[in-house]
């Protein structure tokens, strides 16, 4: 197994400032766009954490990432609003667009933002996590690149598109739900190809759509399958989950979509004849006390969550999870005992500080 | 395999109206609540058709569906309401609440309406599919009784909890999907014992969480599997989706919960200490041109829809189908040949013509 180097969070947030720093970025949209990369990392999400840093500045050196976008509502009703991202970090655009829809709550009760002209916005689940200091419900979606074949689809036309959904309770830990709507994140894959290992079946197929263990079959016409697998166990559920992803992110703001959704390397190609602009997100924020007086509310939610968390686990496990309890642990863990980064990362971070005349210290 | 006997549209229509007429409710309640409960047979999803009326009125029977229910709204925003549904017929609650959405959306371009004290609502795509004549997107989810096992868990703490999305288009088919937020839904179960044939590995645990493949393993202390099977194929998404529906649903409008959410057979008893008031819904509706000029959203939505139904399919499969296209086909189909009854079902509705002193057909 690989091995791996740890650092403070504080000493990856200097860094990952100072390169959006170097980037033009301004220091409150530093400052953030580091906060929400970092999130990942302390929430044991490696693949849309640190490890991206070079991805989102290679995009930049590109010009697919203007780094003093112009963040502008384009259309609204009192509920609703479409943002252009003006091709701003994701990391910088979906708070805003949470900021607008948490706005929108507090005037009429819930806020919805669709979001075109984006790029990636790290994990869903910082976005939606906003909400809940707010007493608001968060929610929080995006498209991606297309890795992702359909049921009975031999092509790739979606992304891993997630979703988030942050609930805040009273006494009790929130429920913070995040994750892609494929059976397996591509960063799984990622990991099992650098430790030269096979994935299990139901988490990807090969280019004729045939059952695969090969972790690098995306290399080689693959795709990544909808959560569910295979039609027979729902596979068709996790493919319409993925389609509305897409839908309310791109078709609803007008971003580009399916396969013609830009993609975050930045030696893949565009896609031909893209429908819109940029990556499209969709955010939402409902207050609590426009449905409920919110002390209900948190009352009956901290009963839901405590039930669930006590519930009888099946014999040979230590207990039953709540989403988002084990991101939380992890949180508290990595942030008392450092983030670890394999060596193809550390080496990459050395790499981008030398480029960009800044110090990324080497640990053994 | 079982056989089947042929009845059409409107005998089938005729006398389910007949029993909701009996059963107390207004005309044009029982225009409804028939319309909605066979929009199920129509579109193929039998297990939440006439071969539920039998349930309802059983519930009925015990007091625990009230025929004249006087459904208003108990707290609300610009956006949001919470209604009360005074344990009235999911079939003709749930309506009502779209109604309410979609007039709110017309105002202020969403509307967001959580329910409690409802009962079993049909299919949740005949909701969701309500606000595609306004040219809105129609979201619908329910709670329901706990047969499902949260990841890891030994015991029954959600219902299979279904989300429909329905999405309007221009000159294509709408996107409709509409889904139990399990692997299998109970029906298939129920079609198995019917057929005496075991059920795939994915769709069920039994009471010590192992793995199997009886059909009939829910009366035997089992539960079924959240969508995504087991953890290494993401059943803890599934888990969360389904947890998502059972908040939105019952959490924020004060409907009971969890292992609380009162079950649908009538011989069931109701589970103590009910933290809220029946079973709650959550519907949506979002106005396209809250977002986008319609004409702009629909052209795109057209390319969206076209793009997939013409992907290249898996060899042996002979097209790729976007959420709703079987449905849709189906509905022409049985609309045409007739809708067809299982046995069982057939002598429950003969029964029930005989109770209520009304006529059903034997077809043999």
């Amino acid at each position: 197994m690989e091995s791996n180097h740890h650092y403070t969070y504080q000493q990856l947030a200097v860094f990952a400032e100072a390169v959006f720093l170097k980037m033009g970025c301004t220091d409150s949209d530093a400052a953030l766009a580091t906060k929400v990369l970092l999130s990942a990392d302390l929430r044991g999400i490696d693949s849309h954490g640190i490890a991206r840093l070079v991805g989102y500045v290679r995009l930049w050196e590109l010009g697919r990432i203007n780094a003093t976008p112009d963040i502008k509502i384009v259309h609204e009703t009192p509920s609703t609003a479409v943002i252009d991202g003006d091709r701003g970090l994701g990391l910088i655009v979906a708070p805003r667009a949470m900021e607008i829809a948490m706005e929108k709550a507090r005037q009429v009760g819930t806020g919805w933002v669709s979001v075109k002209n984006s790029n990636h916005f790290g994990i869903a689940g910082y976005h939606a996590m906003m909400a809940l200091e707010q007493e608001m419900i968060g929610i929080a979606m995006t498209n991606a690149s297309a890795l992702v074949a359909p049921t009975y689809a031999a092509e790739k036309l979606l992304g891993t598109n997630p979703i988030a959904v942050a609930v805040p309770a009273g006494d009790e830990a929130p429920f913070v739900a995040d994750f892609a709507t494929t059976t397996a994140a591509n960063g799984k894959l990622e990991i099992a190809q650098r430790n030269n290992i096979t994935i299990p079946f139901g988490w990807a197929q090969d280019a004729d759509g045939n059952a695969t263990q090969d972790a690098n079959i995306l290399k080689n016409g693959g795709a990544l399958l909808p959560l569910g697998s295979e039609k027979e166990q729902g596979s068709h559920k996790g493919y319409a989950l993925g389609s509305i992803v897409d839908i309310f992110s791109a078709v609803l703001s007008g971003a580009s979509f399916g396969p013609w959704a830009p993609p975050f390397p930045a030696y893949v190609t565009m896609p031909e004849n893209m429908p819109g602009e940029g990556l499209g997100h969709f955010i939402g924020a409902m207050r609590i006390d426009a449905f409920r007086p919110a002390a209900d509310f948190k009352s009956n939610m901290d009963l839901w969550l405590n039930r669930f968390r006590k519930a009888t686990p099946v014999k040979g496990y230590e207990k039953v999870y709540v989403a988002g309890d084990i991101e939380r642990s992890m949180e508290i863990v990595r942030m008392q005992n450092g983030i670890p980064l394999v060596q193809n990362v550390q080496n990459d971070l050395i790499a981008l500080a030398e480029k960009m005349s800044l110090y990324f210290e080497r640990k053994s």
